[in-house]
């Protein structure tokens, strides 16, 4: 089994040499380790170091990585959610979606047709839409299949990263204009619902969106985290609707249309519509529920002793602000409030902090997080008697994290167990 | 003269294909633009993209690029301001400022000495201090030499960009543990009243902080926007001192002794202190106060048309949360709110908005900061009749663009006009 980051928290060392009698198979690693270190490594005190440059780059030692899989023309990439602090993703580490691959496009070519149940149809510049007004938040996207089949009465691994199972999540400062401003300016009529948005890849995903969520917080979005946006994440402009799932979200968007109706899409009817019991389907379930997953402890660390250690991770809700994530370590019996970090943003992670005194016995750590509509984030039992088991989307429930008594961290499985 | 943004904001076309007699000058720029655009680009909605990766790219002509100064051991690169939106700083962009380059360190190798008047001198490896609990906040650095020098009565330059002026500024999510905390644990005696900061950089950079600021919101940061910290801002571990200078968290930091004194470092005696009128000089300056600058319009943008414009940038102070940035668009004579974007959070930067209707004629913009001390971001009269004009540091007075009645932008003179 590999356990990558088990150096990363592994030893302790004092001044006075003295080595607690729990911490040798630690201090065994923490020698391997160092033999891996170039014994003539130049004493960065006594020689100068490397010139400015226009652009930065990571430290050799710090190399997080996306988990890519690309399949034909469908694709994804995770984010390293588990090796992240904080709540800002950097961009080059955002996850990705696609459905026919990143398109090349050129900025200066790209043009967004608003037309339809208006009054003035245009055709919108990229220089156009930056010459108006702007603004930027901190919100999350996540893919509305993230997490989706990890809880399975037939399939349950174990040996996963809150990556492999997660890593659809990511949160990013977006800048752009709100698109309420630009239909006010295209003159909407009276009798139009909804919108239809199409992005500029060669899936030409395309999804219906109610036109009051386009009034309401809806971006056209053009920034990320300072910079333009990354062409993995739609440039250079994608439609950005907060706390909705992340494909409605239209990367590299180049058509919106108004309409009086849902206009019933292949990504809306063959994809991206929920199954559940007795042969009916949830279509347009748009909003993301409040969820969290614990980034530590989880899988691969190893815990080398017991005592005090800091359970952390991520919690959010696409209805608004977060109001309390809750932390067990009893397989969810028991729980007790962890600390929210500010800010706590609406339709944005949130940091939560909680320090554990293991006691150094078999542990099942779980969070759930509640919003301030007041939805807590649910069991698996309580989902699947919700929606049954037939669907791998909005699986929000309960995540778990086994500590076994030797330390090891592996996937739970909640109240399955 | 070189006005690489012009394209950027430069032309307002629409669906029905008019031209308003105003544009015709930036409707050519744009023509020029799209034939440097290779003519058989591909439709992208006809192509399948590339697939996805581990870390992602920019679009290829989205490069900004930090303004690298090398001079033998000192050295700096500036953050493109102009070029950003919203407050975080993308990582790799972040200003730097070294006295003897980068080091090349092992994080692994790595050790932070605490010693002094305490009870228990210790050794902290990196894994030591990141077994502790976290905390992540987003605060701005600042460098106290930045602006320093570019408003004297000899030398006016003019042709400046924001990022050459005030580049030495960045603002980034920190993730580490507060140094009270560790100070804690490490246990300060009694007459215990400084504390000195070393880094393990070939300049061995020293500086002396009260030991009240280290036992407030000092922390060992080992984390920037959600990844570690970079090599070129102190992987694996600075001190930040939310508000005060650049120079004084401490990067690539090594050892921490808890003193009843300033150490007087050649870093706090030879440089870092301002000279004042009349042969003193002001030691321990600090703190950064109030300041803003205006990123948009900023030389080199041009604007094509009179009309709405957004008038933006940061505005940031070290003493807690901006209350306040009031806009002048006619040298300083009156002065409007301008918006505070949300969130407004202590010790970072907040982006400023203001809707000004451009007559036409030239014009001189200003912005002027308050914190939430009272403070108001003075006139550089009003700092040179505090501090005379022989210091470079702390130069936080108003900057002002000028605008021509042809549009084209230039630093401009605030109220020496």
């Amino acid at each position: 089994m590999d356990r990558p980051y088990l150096s990363r928290r592994a030893w302790i060392t004092t001044a006075s040499g003295v080595i607690a009698a729990g911490l040798l198979k630690t201090q065994a690693d923490a020698i391997k380790l160092v033999a891996q270190v170039p014994a003539n490594a130049p004493d960065p005190t006594k020689t100068p170091g490397r010139p400015t440059s226009e652009v930065g780059q990571r430290a050799p030692g710090e190399q997080p990585r996306r988990l890519a899989r690309n399949q034909e023309l469908s694709s994804s990439s995770r984010t390293p959610l588990q090796d992240l602090h904080g709540i800002i993703t950097p961009s080059d580490l955002h996850f990705e979606r696609h459905h026919a691959g990143i398109p090349n496009i050129l900025s200066e070519n790209h043009e967004l047709l608003i037309h339809g149940m208006l009054d003035r149809p245009m055709v919108f510049k990229m220089a156009d839409l930056m010459r108006y007004p702007s603004v930027s938040r901190i919100h999350f996207l996540e893919c509305s299949g993230n997490g989706g089949g990890v809880y399975s009465r037939d399939r349950m691994p174990t040996e996963v990263t809150a990556q492999d199972i997660d890593g659809l999540l990511s949160t990013s400062e977006w800048t752009g204009v709100p698109l309420s401003w630009v239909l006010r300016e295209v003159g909407v009529r009276p009798g139009a619902s909804w919108i239809l948005a199409e992005g500029g890849d060669a899936a030409m995903m395309s999804r219906s969106v109610p036109l009051e969520k386009a009034m309401d917080d809806a971006l056209l979005a053009y920034g990320q985290n300072g910079e333009a946006i990354r062409p993995e994440q739609g440039y250079p402009v994608r439609l950005l609707l907060p706390g909705w799932e992340g494909n409605i979200n239209v990367k590299w968007l180049r058509r919106i249309e108004i309409t009086d109706r849902p206009t019933m899409t292949k990504d809306e009817t063959s994809k991206y519509t929920d199954p559940l019991p007795g042969g009916v389907a949830r279509q347009f379930s748009f909003i993301m529920d409040a969820k969290s997953v614990i980034t530590f402890p989880s899988y691969p660390y190893v815990l080398p002793e017991s005592g005090w250690w800091e359970v952390k991770g991520l919690a959010w809700s696409g209805r608004g602000r977060i109001t309390r994530v809750e932390i067990s370590t009893d397989g969810g019996r028991d729980w007790v409030d962890a600390e929210l970090q500010p800010p706590v943003l609406s339709k944005a992670t949130v940091r939560f902090r909680h320090l554990w005194n293991w006691n150094g016995r078999e542990s099942v750590v779980l969070s759930r997080a509640t919003d301030e509509t007041g939805y807590v984030q649910p069991t698996v039992h309580q989902l699947w008697e919700a929606r049954g088991e037939r669907t791998s989307y909005h699986q929000n429930h309960q995540r778990a994290w086994k500590v076994a008594s030797t330390g090891e961290v592996t996937f739970g499985l909640g109240d399955l167990v």
